[in-house]
């Protein structure tokens, strides 16, 4: 990782500010989702997508006639937000409420992944990362697919992370007032598989078992 | 609600858009934050960050010194999104892979909320937002609590809700496939309060023996 730009330095709470792999990459790793934003006629424009971490780089893909796709791929410059939210923090006034969260901003413009082979492989990384393992066992992907569907790149060195963790903080005349404070903590979790009606006489396979 | 401008219209899956507050306001009142994207020098900027949803309006708030709050307080173009994962899609193939989901998108400018009791009626919004029914219960917030902090609001006029439900849909010849396809529902839960190290004696109150 380079070391950081001004535009990545936060104007508040720049202790949080981390810029290492070892904080980055766990969050991109547990995130379903990232937000990543982007200008067009000046103004701003944002998308909620899945995306795939690998190595040192984050990989998104769309239809090709996505219109969110076609601006991007242009290489303009994107702004991609990735939030985890751990607990929300209660303190004795409402001032001092927070929120235990690991966030990652990154700035960059896409690189398109042109040869069907890398393309072939992000679809693997993007599928195993929603369901581990699944990949071997789906129906192999179609070279027609890979044709449809754009896959773009976003290196991570102009990545930051934000973390707080901890009790709340409240004012030293506060901390004996007899008011609750702590922490309550949020939890995202995998819940049992269903099956549709096409799979009600498929074994689940093993790697559905255990998420 | 008004109806819909041209750039809230979805050029993918626009059957699954929606301009209705009976499905925009639950999922509002359901996240725990909206990354806010913005412009400036031209490059797109985001930032998560805790809101409430009151009536037709959404409200956010951030110290008076924060850079990202300085800049969207002038008014200028702002892009809301907010996204609730409800379950991965397991396909029989890669390639029809999805996830279930709701999201909101607000384009929007904010409008500064002056009035110190104006102000204190959105912290209470959010405070009660964060952990219901917890506002009368915390030490009463101080003018110079108020002072320190900018709210902001946004009409949800230009807002707009994606919605996807179901089972996968894959192509008619995998149907029959003997691969197993169907949903892994995702749950975001609050556990149990966590006491902190001021509050280990002090009983749970009402409201949070609830959450």
């Amino acid at each position: 990782m380079s070391s950081p730009s001004p535009h990545l330095i936060p104007s508040r709470a720049a202790k949080r500010a981390h810029f290492d792999t070892e904080t980055i990459f766990p969050i991109l790793d547990e995130a379903l989702f990232c937000t990543i934003s982007y200008v067009s006629d000046n103004l701003p424009f944002s998308i909620p997508t899945a995306f795939v971490r690998y190595e040192g780089k984050m990989y998104v893909h769309g239809s090709v006639g996505s219109h969110f796709i076609r601006e991007i791929e242009k290489g303009i410059p994107v702004c991609i937000s990735v939030t985890l939210m751990d607990a929300l923090v209660v303190a004795k006034s409402a001032f001092h409420h927070s929120v235990n969260y690991r966030s990652v901003i990154l700035f960059g413009k896409a690189e398109k992944i042109e040869d069907p082979a890398e393309k072939t492989k992000a679809f693997e990384w993007l599928t195993n990362r929603m369901v581990p393992g699944s990949w071997d066992y789906l129906r192999p992907i179609k070279e027609s697919e890979v044709k449809k569907t754009t896959v773009l790149a976003f290196t991570l060195d102009e990545a930051s992370a934000k973390v707080r963790t901890g009790a709340p903080i409240d004012d030293e005349e506060d901390q004996s007032l007899p008011i609750w404070s702590g922490l309550i903590p949020l939890e995202t979790k995998r819940m049992p598989p269903l099956a549709d009606e096409l799979s009600t006489n498929i074994p689940l396979p093993p790697h559905l078992g255990a998420v």
